[in-house]
């Protein structure tokens, strides 16, 4: 049965023995059993599992177009307006599931290779393009529920303007050779989330200047050649209690180092040309779909975090100061904003010229706008209310050994000592533990950097009309 | 024929004679041809006329269930969510006319009138309460096609909270006796804007602490002992070169004093019933569908500003600036957020107790979040963009007289000196001349104090199930 | 005597007939008696007299090293660390007399003289250079108490970088000729503040990539071929009632226009040495010692801001909100910042390359990020804590025939209807007039666009042994 | 030798055996030696050790009223303004040596000591209370170079306004009894900082609505009932490479619990004198002094984050981009203004009642409002500038074991990858680890909830004579 449960997804990670470093060691053994990854995928096995819960199985799944079994909505192709709201659906739900804090949950990634499948019609006939390499893969993963993660960024050497790399070093991935097999890539790519806990890696490279840096493909996380060299680990430890968060969601991000990796051919989308690298994206629906899964996302993450601050507001009872509700209604104007742009650019999907129906692009690009800027706030909010609360927090341990102290000092209006403990030490994890301050930093950057994603709004948002508008009323009477 | 023309209009308030009073001078002759009041009731004329195009006639009119003629759109009660709709296309054609500066355009009153009257039913059989005068001012006002202006408030005296005026003080309006003719009110009430040239004055006192300030009535403008005290005009000038939005649309706010007053029976709506005139606003439609008419209008208005604001980029040539670009991508957001949460309302629409559809108001009370905190920004976009381009601003008979020089001196890159003039005193008229910053203290205000809607929000938005998600989060496993 | 009085003064203006344009018409007759001039000119010559008051003449004046008689203290060269001192007095007694709304105060362009006199030295034996005509300049000003103005800028052609006025085309000021009498200068530059009304135009090019464009020289105002183009006048009327600010200080902003003026040899400081046009005003002590003087007019400005905030916070009641008390908080806090800023700038001054002592500019370049950003906060501050109160604002004529209405039912807490109004008529003529617009966007902009002052505090601003304390640190153990 | 040694602090503080429950353990062996306390007690006594430096010896101490042996200089008390500056060198010697990281170092309890004994006389004959005891404790202190911490809030059980714990349940720390050893405290306070490796424990209640609230002692540390609870460790490990602040600075809080204890009469300084206990803090220099060197610590501790930042936008050349030399600004602005605001303090001070010179209380009140809401922006200019380089830091065991890859591919235009994921930790340890958002959210509320210090300021500037002025404005002519 194409959806797979989730110890079927699990085994099947486990069983690749991906090269995966971490503070110098090499994971050995399973990877879902190292204290670095099994939370994670613990979360996202339960993703895979919701999809078998009867009641949700209209919402989570629909029937293939090949196989005629159940495979998962994420990866349904867009023909009517209804489909949206169907893809809309399967988000809210996994986004529900670990409301809203794993920004690689299969869904993103899905729906990535959906959108470019949708749009495969533009590498035909092609020099080095393979849009038949690109269906296959997009049904073998339909059809077998893979994981993917990706790299879409080149090393941060140096961010200076027009900083074109020099050919002698390679630093960012290229093509340095072709043989019978496929091509051959050296060098390393940003920033793999999730990487070394999914199937496959899907590598696109975004500014193919140069024909050895212009490429698509997947290859398995197991490919010979391929290291993931992860960051330094953010789960706090194992307790629910002490690290509600990073126990459960700690998604880790890696290096990619590609060392004389061979992309088999029949895995290779396009090569060598820099037009379709240039253009693939854009011209694709990538950023109108995956945006519409990202809102969802984020509005179960907003309304996740609303609910925190409230717990705190009710626990220590200050909801009667104007301060605090401002900063309540603050969370909630941003919600309801997030909410109704999602609606609208379902409203206003059209069809693209391959023939699918996508949201308003203009919509989400207004939308991605506001997260990068608002998130960070939320960190700002609680602070301020929870004040000396986010410090008062001893752990489950302390709790453990308590003859009574922590549990009748730490009360709170409404709470004993430990209750009250756990609802901060959330606060807490959210935005000021590694984990939390990590989740800022992502989302401040989720779609790229907020600077460019302004210019590109900017130059393509339809605005003529409303300068004439203004001509018009300057020229009559 | 009920809907009327402008010269219908105009006509008919130029016969009222009513009482306004301007610097020390009552205003005698035409109101029509005073200079404070020419030029909006002109701008106001248009939009009457506009009634009466014949492309427009189905957006702007519909037939009245009574005498079967065409009526004005703003006064259709909301059966359907298909007549949301259709009130929305009306009320954007409006706003369009006047580009979102006329605040008091007819048809955000006669929103406020349809909304009460269809929630008449909760006067129904309660002491001191007159639900058929309401319902037949309604009919009244439509089929004339009567304008209206109103009073919410009391006077600023003392902005203490809890503050209750002395009895023996009159200065907020009350009831001062009762006759066999109607309630006599004496004191004063603030801020009709458009006062005086309107037909009618609309007083619903909000929050009537005491039986004598707990009233619901209207009157016609020329009511004896009704008197409009103005400020100052904020009107620049005829020439449209010189106040292109001041020489249009300043609408004048007045000082209503009640000068022992009389309101005949059959026009007053409730009195003397604290409960009612507490409840009654609230239990209507009134706030949902009135913000769902000012979106309209605030909409247009941004993107008039978005308009000014890019036809000053392009002018001058900064379009490439990224921090240029990052200001009008605030604008965009501010648009597509606003469109998006309209469509919302929309959307989610219900039906009350009465048996009307209503706009969600909670959406609506997010929407009013937005604009009275970014309206201001764009003063500020405008300074910053526009410079030393906003004082170098001759006047109209400067160029008139000009042998050359401000047109050669003050061209711009994609314009003549004159042409380029016009634009930036667009702008300086928009944002920095008196009517300019009255256009946005009163986008500050317009639905009352923002903290206090905040206040609002914050109770009555449902957020109850977000907590109890917290909480069954921090109890799983 | 030296010092002049008020009316010697506007005698000296009156009789120079400068060539003033204003609304297409030529200013004949006495441009003191003038309506836009007439306020700031008394105000000016207010400054005058108080030069002449017994208790402040030494405060306000020293003795001249020539003629030994007493000249303005703005005029004081600085030679010791006391001298500052003693300009920051003299400063801070003009700044307190027009509460800092005159921008180009007389002391202004004083100090910018005495500046550029004091690094003459700079153009000694450079070729086309004069230190001798800057220093007899500088005397005659000194010794003649003379009023002047200036243009820094070029007109905003177009604002996209690099941008190089082509050679054909002459709209910036230029070098068009040179005749035995002295250069022929042909173009237009902006925007002289109290254009027409001192009795010389200093002009230094700042920019100068081309010969034709580098220059400096002073004439007087009445120059054959120099042109006054102004602006629409932003005094709202004679009655300080009404108009309490822009009745007093309304500064005027012109247009120069250059018609084949010819600048005598003797007032020719340097031309056509590109080197020297772009190096002389940052050697010289301009910025240091006009930032000093500047900081004493913003403080009182600020004052000024203050007490109208407290007043009216008085007047209605309403210092009991915790809100209210935070946007007092915020000025303060403007005040005492830019108070330190200016005593630290003294504490640090230093001793400079002519051997004068100038206050500590990387100080000062802090100071001047500060204003511009913060004085547009005190609009806001002003309109949301006035609300409707600057809306309610009968003008004295109203209240000149108010048989008790406006007297009774204005009245506020604390004040009569009157008083009151004439409180809130400041409150909107500092904020909310033309006249207040045109204040906000001078503050804005007073030393230049703020982007380029940034980028030049980010270069000039000493902290590389900061990041070697960083560097140490992380190599220590 | 009255100052001591870092080896004697260390060693003072071993042998108190101190209660304190970390994670359910209680500490046993010698506290120095324990994960949680030995970097920040290291660095600890690293400031001791400074005091005898040959070359500091004039700065960092002076010669005892008593002992005539040398004494920290933070003991001193204020007889000239020159002893302000003697103690401010001291001060900023002492936070350089920790970057201003240490908010509990010796200095801060010695300052609040200092300030009190100087004010002892405001206990003099006032009932229960003994100014001798608190004149010897704090000669004692000096003479002893006793460290010390404080509790001075209760715990936060009900936040809302007027709330008063109900007499039955006993939370926060009152007295319960009186013995002719002393009084008998019961009940818990918070937060103490460094809590557990100090000598001794100061306690001032600040708010003693009732008597059994009222009282200020000193403890030692290791008291009978005296129990320092903590939270979790912030320690991320013993690598400086990879924590190079936490390893060295994390000073741990503690909620203290007294569990009857005894204070002896001698080291009660007052108790059941609700007056005293509401008007000793505010009537003595406490904020005064503790502000001045608070000041010095923020300052120093900007300069580390400026540093910090100038490092990363070299080492990624990123600073030719507007927006980061905007950044850049932000901080120095800051920076610039907190030692102009110091520097004030000091050439204001005055002397005080009891005869000892307070450097000015308005402008330091004014300081400690900025850096509560600036320090937080730091964080966010790291993250927008660091962006993915601060999730590409592997640590120092990764760096131990790699091949060379991670030197290779994470390096940047300055450094090697070592060198630049060393900078990018350390921009992590400050702004995203658990010690970094500590930090955060202690200068946030370090003396106090920053909106009851606005409240405080609003009330007590002086700014009479500026309403004044205004009036005296509106009446001229």
């Amino acid at each position: 049965m194409p959806i797979r449960t989730g110890q079927q997804y699990i085994d099947r990670i486990d069983a690749l023995n991906t090269y995966i470093s971490l503070d110098g060691e090499i994971v050995t053994g399973k990877v879902s059993e190292h204290p670095a990854f099994k939370g994670v995928m613990q979360s996202q096995a339960k993703l895979f599992d919701l999809q078998h819960q009867q009641e949700l199985l209209e919402t989570m799944t629909y029937e293939s177009p090949t196989s005629k079994e159940r495979v998962g909505m994420s990866f349904l192709q867009v023909i009517t307006p209804e489909d949206l709201v169907k893809r809309r659906y399967a988000a809210q739900e996994w986004a529900l599931s670990s409301h809203g804090f794993m920004g690689r949950s299969p869904d993103y990634m899905n729906t990535t290779l959906m959108a470019l499948a949708s749009a495969s019609d533009f590498l035909k006939d092609k020099p080095n393009c393979f849009p038949e390499h690109l269906l296959q893969f997009y049904d073998d993963a339909r059809e077998h529920d893979l994981t993917m993660t990706h790299t879409f960024i080149e090393p941060q050497v140096n961010r200076k303007r027009y900083y074109i790399e020099d050919e002698e070093v390679t630093i960012a991935a290229k093509i340095v050779g072709k043989t019978s097999k496929g091509l051959v890539i050296k060098g390393a790519r940003l920033l793999a989330t999730q990487g070394g806990i999914t199937d496959e890696l899907l590598v696109l490279s975004t500014n193919g200047y140069d024909e050895w840096k212009a490429f698509g493909f997947s290859i398995p996380s197991n490919t010979a050649g391929l290291k993931f060299l992860c960051r330094q680990s953010f789960v706090g430890g194992d307790s629910t209690f002490d690290h509600p968060l990073s126990a459960r969601f700690e998604e880790m991000d890696a290096i990619v180092v590609f060392d004389d990796v061979i992309v088999p051919w029949e895995r290779v989308f396009y090569y060598e040309n820099v037009d379709v690298a240039n253009h693939f994206m854009n011209v694709s629906g990538f950023q109108a779909y995956t945006l519409h899964q990202v809102l969802s996302r984020q509005i179960a993450k907003t309304e996740f975090v609303l609910g925190v601050v409230q717990s705190i507001i009710d626990t220590i009872h200050i909801g009667d100061y104007q301060h605090v509700q401002q900063k309540v209604v603050d969370i909630i104007v941003t919600l309801e904003t997030m909410k109704a742009l999602l609606l609208k650019s379902e409203i206003e999907a059209q069809r693209d010229q391959f023939g699918f129906v996508r949201p308003d692009l203009a919509t989400l690009q207004v939308a991605i706008q506001i997260f990068p800027k608002v998130y960070p706030t939320f960190t700002e909010i609680i602070q301020l209310l929870g004040a000396s609360g986010l410090m008062s927090i001893p752990s489950a341990q302390a709790f453990a050994k308590d003859e009574g102290d922590l549990a009748h000092y730490l009360q709170s209006f409404q709470d004993g000592g430990e209750e009250r403990v756990q609802k901060f030490r959330l606060a807490w994890d959210l935005t000021m533990s590694s984990f939390g301050t990590r989740q800022t930093l992502y989302e401040r950057f989720f779609f790229g950097d907020p600077i460019r994603l302004s210019s590109i709004l900017y130059k393509s948002y339809d605005r003529g009309h409303l300068v004439k508008r203004v001509e018009d009323f300057l020229n009559r009477d």
